[in-house]
């Protein structure tokens, strides 16, 4: 069902551009939707996708331009005049409006912003864009449909109307009292089934949820999913009613999220995609590869360190990468499973028990792979008996070790306000490379006595 | 705003059930939200969360199942009789109703739904039960408002007022011709604004987005978030309308998809919480741990086999844990940025091309941490200028290699309809971690000509 981008279809806008065939290009993308000539801009070249959205009309246009990876758009913005860019953000919801001047540099945002007409439009971008990118405040959008407790079916009705003009999808009526402070909610459904004399105040709902516009994006997203919420209202701290949040906007916020999360567990700096230029992978990989160099440096200084031990017990040398893999592995499955609970807010009680639970687990998966690597030393590398119980009690050490500080680092991170996912990854890895390298050449010392 | 689930409220309830003093249980929870209700109960005993949901209504306890945990509902659902279970299942959506009975043992399954009185209900719950979960009929419900394209605005209204009893909401209004084939949708708002008299099929909508009821819940998912939907029709080949799939529905798919991707990469087999048992993570951990053991064995075998070399090169052996890390380190990130491009469907073009830009990629980064690692060794290590020559060249290899073998492996799962999630995390790490020891020593082998 969805629109196919085809190499085809690619070539052939391409060459209506070239001749300037306005008709033939406005026949092509007439039916379509913003998000499929959004997905077609981003094949073509830079030039080809400005002269498009310069032919094509605002309204369409605008949606277009929301619909784009954030570079491109930043690009084709360049090439639009303030007034230009105006006229897209007319068209605009107040919340895309806003994040769309956002972007802008800040000497150009004025010039844009007095380019628009409708002053009741300016007045809430202008409010929307003083909340931080990541509550309620800037997510919300400032179109929403609200009735007076105070009028009856009939005038809200009429009211509505008017209103649903400006607001693409209604979910909620939302009823407020002559001080704009939310009261209630009523749903279409409802009003279908009310006669037209009743008063608001005797059919509205009394309870209806609300986030306030400095909670956290993630926070609402949590009880937005909850509760199988399709919008939900931002008040202020004296419970005005200043917007509502929908769910299209929630499923983007879960979405990055997830790969945010996903990303810096495989040691990614946010946000690039497979399609990205060589630097911009670079920058966002090369960090973490840093840190985890640092990681073999200082694993590199401890093998240094003992080197009296090593000469005398070399069947140690070949244990080096399975004690020092054991670890990693270990690490990135406590703290994943400490990050997620975080996340989903089902960590719960004293980190002492959650701590204690990762030791009897890292006590048990130990012993396991103990058992199997002494047997596995002794029949295949022929070792000493006590090379191998060596290998042994420090395997199981090494993973009590990493279940541990997996599991304390996220938890620390996050009561200082840090975005546990950080720990995850390379971080995580690498710190558990060096102690796991460090505990197993001292546990051989003590074993092995020298 | 969202209701508070403290230790003093658990304790009350608790209190209320041992006094069995139903009236003050049914006070605490009279206004709650069933999310909440489903909350409260996780914390209870299984006996006491029975009693509860004997207690409440079946209007209300039918939803409160569903939010359950799979393992918490599972084990109440065995101290309901059939009849019990039956009216739960009266009170459900046709999709949450054919999941509830997917999850009971078969024999119970046809017990169950002999009792259930309403003869249309358990139809639709039959048709439901044989689509596979993970597709779009496996997700849908048979919920839906939906008008013939024959009618006028008078009787859609009344016959909408009537289906819109068994709907909770109402976001599309889907038109059908007398064969039940899709042919369109009304909106909600333009039915506010059209005369009565006017047909339908003057007024609706002809185009419509909808999925096959075969497609993958993972496919539906992008299209809905692409085209910002709410809800969307499922049909078969023929285009008849067969049911519809809500967004809370897509949202509980996304938010389930990132985090079995997030925990495959973590090395964690599916769908474990922080709360369960030491044996069920376990029996989720351990698996993974062993592959990466077996690659420890694999890297030990490897060392064993070039002693020679490292009697003569005891310098090498320091830098093991630097090649194996950073080998793991690149793998994952390549992966990670190709299993996140299938997902989202951004991975264009030819494998060659992703891998030759994977190549480049590695070059670059090897060449930077080797340059830095050649300088390192020579100050910090003082080895020999051709040691430190042998580490930088292997480095460069052993990264270009992580890089190609991290972007192959999940593009080849692919193509053979495997998820190419599970590539990543240990499965990825050990490949590389064995691949990078032997590279590390064939390349120190030609360079320094042993």
């Amino acid at each position: 069902m969805p629109f196919e981008i085809t190499n085809e279809l690619i070539e052939q806008v391409k060459g209506y551009i070239q001749q300037e065939d306005d008709k033939a290009i406005l026949a092509v993308l007439k039916d379509e939707h913003h998000a499929d000539i959004a997905e077609l801009l981003d094949e073509l070249q830079l030039d080809e996708a400005t002269y498009i959205i310069k032919l094509l009309e605002s309204d369409k246009t605008s949606d277009v331009l929301m619909e784009l990876d954030d570079d491109i758009r930043e690009k084709i913005l360049k090439n639009l005049s303030a007034k230009e860019i105006a006229e897209e953000l007319e068209e605009l919801d107040t919340d895309d409006a806003a994040d769309m001047i956002a972007e802008l540099p800040e000497e150009r945002q004025e010039r844009v912003i007095s380019h628009i007409e409708d002053e009741a439009h300016v007045k809430d971008i202008v409010e929307l864009l003083k909340y931080d990118e990541n509550t309620a405040g800037g997510l919300m959008a400032k179109e929403l449909v609200k009735v007076n407790e105070n009028w009856d079916v009939l005038k809200c009705v009429r009211e509505m109307r008017a209103q649903a003009e400006n607001v693409t999808r209604v979910h909620s009526i939302y009823v407020v009292d002559n001080d704009n402070k939310l009261k209630g909610r009523l749903s279409l459904k409802d009003l279908l089934v009310t006669p037209t004399k009743a008063h608001i105040s005797e059919v509205y709902i009394p309870k209806v949820d609300a986030v306030n516009v400095n909670d956290d994006v993630e926070d609402v997203a949590l009880v937005m999913q909850k509760y199988d919420l399709e919008a939900i209202p931002v008040v202020d701290d004296e419970n005005h009613l200043l917007g509502r949040i929908t769910i299209d906007d929630i499923v983007d916020v879960i979405k990055e999220e997830a790969e945010k999360d996903y990303q810096l567990a495989a040691g990614i700096t946010e946000d690039v995609e497979a399609d990205d230029t060589i630097w911009q992978l670079t920058r966002a990989r090369l960090p973490w590869l840093l840190i985890g160099m640092l990681g073999g440096i200082g694993a590199a200084s401890i093998i240094n360190g003992f080197q009296v031990i090593l000469s005398k017990y070399v069947e140690l040398i070949i244990f080096i990468p399975l004690i020092q893999a054991t670890a990693g592995n270990v690490g990135v499955q406590s703290s994943a499973i400490v990050v997620q609970g975080l996340a989903n807010n089902t960590i719960k009680g004293e980190i002492i028990h959650r701590l204690f639970k990762e030791f009897l687990l890292g006590l048990v998966n130990g012993l396991a792979l103990a058992i199997i690597i002494f047997i596995v030393s002794k029949l295949v590398f022929h070792t000493e008996i006590h090379i191998s119980f060596t290998i042994g009690i420090a395997l199981i050490t090494v993973i009590v070790n990493a279940a541990l500080v997996g599991t304390f680092i996220p938890i620390f991170l996050d009561k200082r306000g840090i975005d546990p996912a950080v720990a995850t990854g390379p971080f995580i890895t690498t710190t558990n490379d060096v102690f796991g390298i460090l505990i197993y050449f001292l546990i051989a010392k003590v074993v092995l006595g020298i």
